[in-house]
């Protein structure tokens, strides 16, 4: 398929095999050589087919948003990242960001998800952390996000800073 | 000159006679027919002169940043709102905004400013106003801007509001 042949010319394969946390043998034996192994792989290929998008969304109990507006936001984004799980020649897509930007100064964030079987296992960290890797090679100085409540502690810890210098994230609602 | 006639063409034109505030008539007699009277001129238009647009940041003390980079952020904004001092054939850079979007849902305004000599007289509130009509005519739901804690008034009268629901403005710092 088209979509397989352009999709791994931009994507990223970590941990193939040693760090615990993007693997999962748990479905192989490790003495079997044919056992079949997990790895998670990442991915800048925008594209991703919409309607497991949108199930991905679903999952975490999003708002369901027009797919036509959604083709258009991955369209013009300046990132769009995307993590997959790999088994044999399977992929699922289980996580996804993407970020506007300038191309020069600043990029935000939008659009952060992991799907709940896959969390708690490090891999928001992991996709934040190519996220971040993108951006960078990028030479964007200036990488924003807009945090919900619950998850400002886990951006605390990837190095993201609320309101630094009193800066204050504002949202405009027609008055 | 090319970038008049192009500029025109996607420039507004507010309050050429009743608007006080956005007119100045203390040059010109107004019994005379040859008065010359200022107006105040919006436009959408991109060609803008890099130097004078570093000379209006220049006076409101924001740091100089490369042209090159400058160049880019204008070419790769969804929006680019300027604010113009026309006086005869004559015109001056008094104001600018630019917004970065994924064309569908969110807009992100950056770099707002207005001459010294130009504000406290409303012109700062009539440039968003521009930037806010501009951006939900393009049907962006999400308008969101990071303020300096000195301008988080002003966003608010114009409906900004900050930390909605709890939502965070972060930004990121490499740890």
């Amino acid at each position: 398929m088209g979509f397989w042949k352009t999709w791994f010319s931009s994507s990223e394969s970590v941990a193939t095999n040693k760090t615990t946390a993007f693997e999962d043998h748990t479905r192989g034996d490790k003495g079997n050589s044919n056992a079949v192994s997990d790895s998670i792989v990442f991915s800048t290929e925008r594209d991703i087919d919409l309607y497991e998008l949108e199930e991905l969304c679903d999952a975490v109990g999003w708002s369901r948003r027009p797919l036509r507006k959604v083709k258009k936001a991955i369209e013009h984004s300046f990132l769009v990242a995307s993590m997959w799980q790999v088994r044999g020649n399977k992929r699922r897509l289980i996580g996804f960001a993407r970020a506007t930007s300038d191309h020069a100064f600043n990029a935000t964030i939008w659009d952060v998800v992991v799907h709940p079987d896959f969390q708690s296992q490090g891999l928001g960290k992991a996709l934040m952390k190519y996220v971040l890797k993108k951006l960078r090679s990028e030479e964007i100085s200036n990488v924003t996000l807009f945090a919900d409540p619950h998850v400002v502690d886990f951006y605390r810890t990837m190095g993201f800073i609320p309101d630094p210098e009193g800066i204050k994230g504002m949202f405009w609602y027609p008055q």
